[in-house]
């Protein structure tokens, strides 16, 4: 299938106005100069697990952030690259592909030729698989011609990405020693741009000139942090699925007699679906971040569905919507539980067929109180990052059945009067990973592209390539990159806040801020939803008119200026230092020594890892 | 649930613009003036029902065909109407919602008013049932104004819709009478459309001044015969299903490792599944009508995917997308009899428990070799149109079961020896029928509208308001009015063409006709398509530059003027009476003779019921 890779294909009308559309780029990183400021090193965000952090990354660890500049902004300290060598560079889709990818080529091949037109794009094929291989395809403009503003990554392709092991790890030192590359992107989610980390400080240990710099492309939008603040692909998923689940909901309300149960996808965390609910308005959804914090069982949840589908017959309503996140079913801490003993047993090669039989006695009363559909894939094999197979675990069919079954006996009971509870259950997932992706994301993804040629120009290993300000219009978009290990954490991703336990150090997913604003608007408004069915349609991705430069809410509603405010801090305190010189009045000094002195200590005690009672950020 | 009705909603921006679309009229409806030509009286489409057609509709049957005329066009016999009383119209949603259904309100509304601004349409509120029960709504401006050119039924709600039995017929007729109705206008499918015919007949006999009209609104897009071309709703289904089947192959060629196995909803028919495949370009499809004339079995159909995914694990492919109509289920003739058996216990009253022990040998061995969970949908029982509850069987995991087991097989026999075979399973039904309609199905739904009104200002009953050339801009586009019993057969769905069985005179669903131009295009293409992974992705839904005005290929390729060519051979026959008229010579006499005595000899063959095979049109 090699052979087909980066062919030209047929588009359709709207594809081919696609392959048209020419991004913006921000004022800085126009024209041929690479300016580059410096701010402070990095420390790991949380100060916990700094020492083990630094001494798995001896190399990466502590290096400064880096923001790009434009041409004629006037800093003093800023280092500005005009010399532009040739260039070779690799690139390699990791993990899921995702809307947007494609752009990331664009922009850095545009970038890399802008620079020195003699530079090289190698894309790897088939993924990490290609790279250990040194599958390589040149990337030429005319190659690109139909895959630019497209969705997918069959461009490349992409395999089972993980580059971990050892032999990994060394048969990429080799690729990138062999081909003689400059610089190794790495396109992908939380895991790859974990590999990435490692593999920049493998790198750098190796004395390989190769610098490692990864892109945040996935669609789960679980990869944002104090530098990250979306996602590639996740606003056109988000606006895919708000676009059936809208259709689902004028559905319900037109035929009104069923309930119509959806998972999204999205694994551990629901940021998919916060988005969603936020996009298109359904009755209810039941965040994984929810029922872990409250600690609810399988049993509370179906309960809190229960007494809603009844409030709702009291109204004579007997049709509705509910999202459900994929990752919910690991977010149940007694399915947890009984997933970690199965996940445990087929490790130890445990045959599926003897599973059940040497669980925990009450894992196995859990167990054999699950419909059988469920048993089937509770037991299938646990996915690279030790969850479980989340796409394949129909959660949302659980819920309906148990819903159902309570329904039926609080009718029994007489509790219930209303009709019969109908159920309809669907699965959003793979219908919307491969869509031409929306105007944002081919924005984003292409600034992102150039971004990447930037920090190899910069000669910085083990970054990231990051944009703030998003919500903005293009001209206002912030440029940097930030050292991939200042995201990494030796905290896993909690069931529980508080129950944290420790693991390796990588970035793990951040999940749905329940201190956010945009879990607080899901909140404020969630009885209306609720009850009122107050059904927003989007409607269909667009390319022109209304909609077509939308943004993702939840990135609309948060403030997440994290390095711009890192940029204020710097100008009080030169400001400080400017009026606190040799020469101020003794008055002056001791009040500015007063005031710092307290500062200092109140900051410090809130860096403690004791007070720090957060997941992530 | 009730004083929702037709309350005004927050729309979101797209919404809102869509809100504002105001489709053109095509000149023939334009003004104040109604001008109708008459056609000839129409006969049954099939002359073997004729006479129990005629016994049936003895009121309604033998109508002449009607043509809305522009208030230029110079025909001398036509019939003008200048005066417009005050008219009072009802309009219920009957059956599964459709994209476009309010457009119907919309221009029938806008027509009443702008010929009496006293006519009064009264929309019934949930279904069929507000019917019986005189529940209305008075349509205004102010209500229309959110739920102009938007998807859904929810401004009156639709119930599980049927008006046939002699209480129900009784109830609309008092509902008719009482609400002082000139005209009741039935929005749906072949089922509504029948039961449209049937409560015109009714109304005759009764002398009930109220006329009927039907308006061919269904999604399945299986009302089509020689005066309909096309269903509001069809293309916009095929639009959305179409982008995320396109999403998925997308999905497939860039992971290369699952097989798509896709249902899509439309009832028996598989033309949803065939625009679809022209559309989206998936690898393959299954057409219920290809199995039912080729009686191909579950077996051989699993062959017939083995061998496809055969065929390309040699070419190193190991992804791929299969489209399966619902119907499909049904057309497979062992299936088709086990559920015949099935149905047959269940409506005598046999509970499901104990089905399987009463089913004949062969169809008990059936039963026993089917997994469990498509044992159980088997058993559901058959909606109101005796077919099986197509929507809940989930063919595409049975067939998706069967190639597994096949392939597993194959491998251990040592004939297939490549990769493991990975099968993902979808349904697309209800995320796309709650969408906002397409452009084309907003203008053709709007222009139906308004036609309702000609065909009631014209006193006609029983016609179904009908448009012809709609592959041609608006304004070529010709308005009319067919009979609904011209439509009318005694055939029911034949699963093999040939073996007819006969039934109660009633419109059945045209399946894909597999000598039309839309089913050669698939068969030319079929070998690239399984092949050569051209995937064609024709974008989310757009209603804005390009793509946003297109229309359904299956429209396009087929040459359906029926009744302009009905129009074409009128004027053939004009020519022949002015050239041979009295002072012609004996040999121009004599020629005509000759010729005339065998064209009549070649169509009375022709039409005789013996020589006609087809089994719909």
């Amino acid at each position: 299938m090699d052979s087909d890779y980066g062919i030209p294909r047929e588009l359709s009308d709207l594809q081919k106005f696609r392959s048209l559309y020419q991004p913006d780029l921000p004022p800085c990183l126009q024209g041929t100069t690479v300016r580059v400021e410096y701010g402070d090193a990095t420390a790991a965000a949380d100060p916990a697990g700094a020492h083990t952090i630094s001494r798995h990354f001896p190399h990466t660890y502590g290096q400064p952030l880096a923001h790009f500049l434009r041409a004629t902004a006037k800093v003093p300290d800023a280092k500005i690259i005009t010399e532009h060598p040739v260039m070779r560079v690799g690139l390699v889709f990791c993990g899921r592909q995702s809307p947007g990818g494609h752009n990331v080529i664009w922009g850095l091949h545009t970038a890399l030729k802008i620079h020195n037109p003699k530079s090289v794009l190698l894309g790897f094929l088939g993924g990490s698989e290609g790279l250990f291989a040194q599958k390589t395809l040149e990337i030429t403009d005319e190659i690109l011609t139909t895959y630019k503003n497209q969705g997918g990554y069959d461009l490349l392709g992409r395999t089972k990405d993980q580059i971990r092991t050892t032999e990994q790890v060394n048969a990429a030192l080799t690729a990138c020693k062999e081909l003689k590359l400059d610089g190794l992107v790495i396109v992908g989610g939380v895991t790859s741009n974990t590999d990435a980390a490692q593999l920049a400080e493998t790198f750098a240990e190796a004395k390989c000139p190769t610098k490692v710099v990864g892109v945040p492309v996935t669609l789960n939008g679980d990869l944002k942090n104090q530098f990250v603040e979306m996602n590639v692909g996740f606003d056109t998923i988000c606006k895919v699925n708000s676009q059936l689940i809208s259709n689902v909901c004028t559905d319900a309300l037109s035929a009104e007699k069923y309930y119509y149960f959806i998972r999204l996808m999205g694994r551990k965390a629901s940021h998919v679906a916060l988005e969603c609910t936020l996009q298109s308005h359904p009755n209810m959804v039941i965040l994984g971040e929810e029922v872990a914090a409250s600690k609810l069982t399988l049993f509370d949840i179906t309960k809190q569905i229960c007494d809603a589908v009844q409030a709702r017959a009291e109204q004579d309503k007997y049709h509705g919507v509910i999202l459900l996140p994929e990752g919910l079913i690991e977010s149940i801490p007694e399915v947890y539980a009984l997933l970690k003993e199965i996940h445990g047993l087929l490790r130890q090669g445990v045959h599926v067929d003897q599973i059940s039989s040497q669980l925990s006695p009450w894992a196995s009363a859990l167990f054999e109180f699950l419909p059988p559909f469920i048993k089937k894939q509770l037991l299938l094999f646990p996915e690279s990052d030790d969850s479980a197979q989340l796409s394949q675990i129909e959660t949302e069919k659980l819920l309906a059945h148990l819903v159902e079954v309570e329904m039926n006996r609080r009718t029994k009971e007489g509790t219930y009067k209303g009709k019969k509870f109908n159920a309809i259950c669907h699965f959003f997932g793979y219908q919307a990973r491969g869509s031409l992706p929306s105007k944002f994301d081919c924005d984003y993804a292409y600034v992102l592209g150039h971004i990447c040629y930037h920090i190899l120009a910069a000669g910085l290993n083990g970054y990231m390539a990051t944009i703030n300000n998003l919500k903005n219009p293009v001209n206002k978009w912030r440029c940097g990159a930030a050292p991939i290990t200042a995201m990494v954490t030796v905290k896993r991703w909690a069931q529980n806040p508080g129950a944290t336990s420790f693991g390796m150090p990588a970035i793990y997913p951040a999940t749905v801020d329940l201190q956010g604003r945009a879990y607080e608007l899901l909140r404020q408004n969630a009885t209306r939803f609720l009850l009122d069915d107050i059904y927003r349609n989007p409607g269909p991705l667009q390319y022109d008119g209304p909609g077509a430069d939308s943004k993702p809410i939840s990135l609309c509603v948060e403030d997440q200026d994290y390095m711009g405010r890192i940029k204020e801090l710097q100008v009080y305190l030169d400001k400080i230092r400017t009026i606190v010189k040799p020469g101020c009045s003794q008055e002056v000094l001791k009040a500015a020594l007063s005031i710092m002195s307290s500062v200092t200590d109140v900051l410090s005690v809130m860096s403690t890892p004791s007070s720090n009672g957060q997941s992530n950020i």
